[in-house]
């Protein structure tokens, strides 16, 4: 949804890859990628974002929004409580995540054919993915039509934009807003929905967007953590694995920062640690944060411990690496029996054996009700963006 | 839907691909032809057709029908207003499209939740597509789930009759229209649609069908100029671009025959010219025409300016001719400068940069809407052969 | 739906493709399958199996079950009629498959936009396909519409486990329970089913799971027999084509095994005949068979012909057996002429030539009304599975 307003600076970042040369946000080349960027998108899109990248990928250089002060929410609370996209995590502040939350709590308790499973009744969401991701479509599928709602399917979008034909996604997003009421982008390219979003006039989701952002799995697992724990102030999460290449303990380390004495424990291979950007991040906020090795130790006293899987095709040819790295932390019955009663195992799924099966049937094993959790984030979206509040 | 009566002659058209080489139609080889078909198409398909063959492709003899005298229409407006099948632009006359068209000014008027949004309620339409096309499948589905019917997709409607498999289309036909009311069909073969409804015993839409036919596609573009210039006889409309290939041309070019005191200019690079066999047609039936080089001059005097996209594929190793071809005509700043304040520009979609982007924001930029109005005409027509008129 | 209770044992069998090597079921390598089995497959899953393999492939070795003894249906008629999950053709009794057909005669009558037509209002249903098969995903998701519920789609459920993603079949389970009521699996292994089925909380259909069943085409061919010849007792019925490969044809004969005084007629090329362990299965429970390699004698004979695809891709390199099996045993005018005024011709479709389309306009050509019967077949069973008797 094209809107105005707000105005915020825009820095470069130089992403290391594997390699430990993360260069921190605020600095140098700011005038290259802000003026870069002032064609394609309008400002209002910055809204409240508060961090740095959240950029994830290997590309040598890419840009990230930043801005130093506070900035006023997307939403405003109260009698006008409006959201009009979802493009990224960095979008939500405090207040715009307890008020999600309490309205994705509200959707866990909606049975099949009472009054609120046709809320949204008439509406039509538009999937449009340009690579498949059955998982994230079949969630927001779901919550779509556990609303009442109907769905526009497409898991090939590259076909609209072909070599032959070449049609800009600016082009394919005005064809699709005449077809329905809110779209759902999934794309190859990182900042594709900010672009989308520009220029529809109704609503637009972020379904992820290449090596960039995934921000309802950001919400969900904040959601999770609050559901499970029963609360966010004053937690403490171990982020397992696969920290360099992967965006969810990325935007999740950056929604953290948003509430009181958290502690984060950052356990993984040396190869895929944990990058400059966010680390700073969490320091500039005041987030205590500690780098170990191990993982039993850390289990022991933390509330989640969020395990990630080692993605091997970011280690291309080296495929030693990948197994030296792969195998290092496995969550198991030994991680279980250190970890406390009240604890939890959360993993962002697809699993391969970085969590064993055994653990599965553990109460503490958290991982297929955040997946559930994903739905109810993503009917309350849906909900907030096409009937409000 | 198969039906009966009517009696049509066939006739075969050879068709010369880039060059000039097209032979009219109504002569040589009609018993080949017509024996040909008489197997596996039933004359009331050819019902209505006043006009030789709208093909556009580089094969190098098709078959084409035609009739020299006027044929009743497959409408019969007054109580009985009824519609078996879409299948080619040939088959509508021009009470048969003022009452589409009324019945597509309706449906831009249908809200939300309202009783006509219910329209088709308990309506089953199956999306049996041999090519995908995102654009006018999505297009097609929305418009059936605006008026409250469902869907049945498939885009690999080739699997059906793979190769191992090898299940004639009929076939398919007879087993989907017991999934189904309604069939929307999009296939590679020309001539398939007017197979499958020679077969089905429920309506069938042609959403393309190879080189073939379009007939949406045309109607929308017909409702477009109505919508926005507010009249069909007496405008005057530029078609540029392919119009060797391009069926929409080819078709709309046919469509306007239908109404009085038009006129067509047609603006292309010389490799890509009108066949002649529409020329001749427009001839035949009185329409002014004229070829002219000068784009800003047609642009003077013209309500409509049509542009089309050059199809790259249709030149093979000649990207040199291609890219002579391409930069010709674009519609620019330039063009729009010198076009009348009630004018419009329109566009089949997807443009490349025939049109350049900084045309969008004028109000005469009508291509969006045009995309919309497939949505309405869709509507329409799926209204009328679901519950009739 | 995983369950708990019954014990049944398991067996080894040896499965000779092409060849005669067939070994009966009840017989060695007890051990090792069982033990393979415990495992991931709950013991409640083999309730009510009464015979051997109906394994069709040419894997040298593979599991079945078996129970020598009468074990209680998964139904239970009366107060209390329960289907949990349809993973085979062996679960079904006769009390249950008449149960099955009286619910599907039920389904044949609603009509659009009646009560019955609401029937699963609310209800969601996931089509999780691992290899695309549009007849049959059609088939269920038309079968959901019609009764008022909702479907997610995918066809390319491979992704979920994508090669460098790994995931199991059952995390992608336990997701996609999460998301919707019903699952309806179509997969490339045998056995996939029955693992789903155990880790799922909510019903599990098998609609094909790769060389092992098919359970719903098994039940839509003995409701067709019954539909069209008005019985099952007593009746005469032709195998014709590939039998060895056929899953449809094994099951078929097992089913018709069920009812009294039925008599099969085999009649095949030699390369693909009928297996042991089926024929041996069948004079177990003293069903009369034949084999025959006089089709006109039998056609005359038969209530029904059901004819069968000899499958081209089970021949490999040898297409010249291909070739001479194919055209062997082909149902034609001839074929017809001396059936019974009221038998009848089937065959599971997709056909090629071995039913001459001639045939088709013949009333005893029963294969569409069989391929229309499917709908309400799986009507009945989401019925069932979702809301009960």
């Amino acid at each position: 949804m094209a809107a105005t307003s707000s105005s915020l600076s825009s820095c470069l970042l130089r992403d290391g890859g594997l390699g430990p040369e993360s260069t921190k946000c605020y600095n140098a080349k700011q005038s290259v990628c802000g003026s870069a960027k002032s064609l394609s998108m309008p400002s209002r899109l910055r809204h409240s974002m508060e961090a740095g990248s959240l950029s994830s990928t290997r590309s040598p250089a890419r840009c990230c929004s930043a801005v130093r002060t506070k900035a006023s929410p997307l939403f405003t609370l109260g009698k006008k409580f409006h959201l009009d996209d979802v493009i990224e995590a960095q979008q939500f502040d405090r207040d715009t995540l307890n008020a999600i939350f309490e309205v994705a709590k509200e959707m866990e308790k909606i049975e099949k054919n009472t009054p609120g499973s046709h809320m949204l009744k008439g509406y039509l969401m538009a999937t449009l993915f340009y690579e498949p991701s059955t998982r994230t479509r079949l969630s927001f599928e779901s919550a779509m039509k556990r609303l009442g709602g109907e769905v526009l399917t497409t898991e090939n979008a590259r076909e609209f934009s072909s070599a032959a034909k070449g049609e800009t996604l600016e082009d394919t997003i005005r064809t699709v807003e005449g077809y329905s009421d809110i779209i759902v982008l999934r794309h190859f390219e990182s900042g594709a929905t900010r672009r989308a979003a520009a220029t529809a006039s109704i609503p637009v989701i972020n379904a992820g967007d290449g090596p960039g952002q995934h921000p309802t799995q950001a919400l969900l697992d904040v959601y999770t953590i609050d559901r499970e724990i029963g609360k966010l102030d004053g937690i403490k999460v171990a982020l397992v694995g696969d920290l360099a290449n992967g965006r969810t303990v990325r935007s999740l380390a950056y929604l953290l920062a948003k509430y009181e004495n958290v502690k984060i424990y950052f356990v993984s291979p040396e190869v895929v640690k944990m990058k400059d950007d966010i680390k700073d991040y969490l320091t500039s906020e005041g987030v205590q944060w500690e780098e170990s090795g191990d993982l039993i130790d850390v289990a022991s006293k933390c509330d989640v411990v969020y395990q990630t899987r080692i993605q091997k095709e970011r280690f291309g040819e080296r495929t030693d690496l990948y197994e030296e790295a792969r195998g290092k932390y496995i969550v198991d019955s030994d991680v279980l029996n250190v970890m406390q009663k009240h604890a939890v195992v959360m993993h962002p799924l697809p699993r391969l054996d970085e969590i064993t099966v055994d653990v599965d049937s553990d109460p503490r094993a958290a991982y297929f009700r955040q997946a559930k959790n994903g739905l109810y984030i993503r009917m309350a979206l849906l909900k907030l963006l096409l009937v409000g509040w």
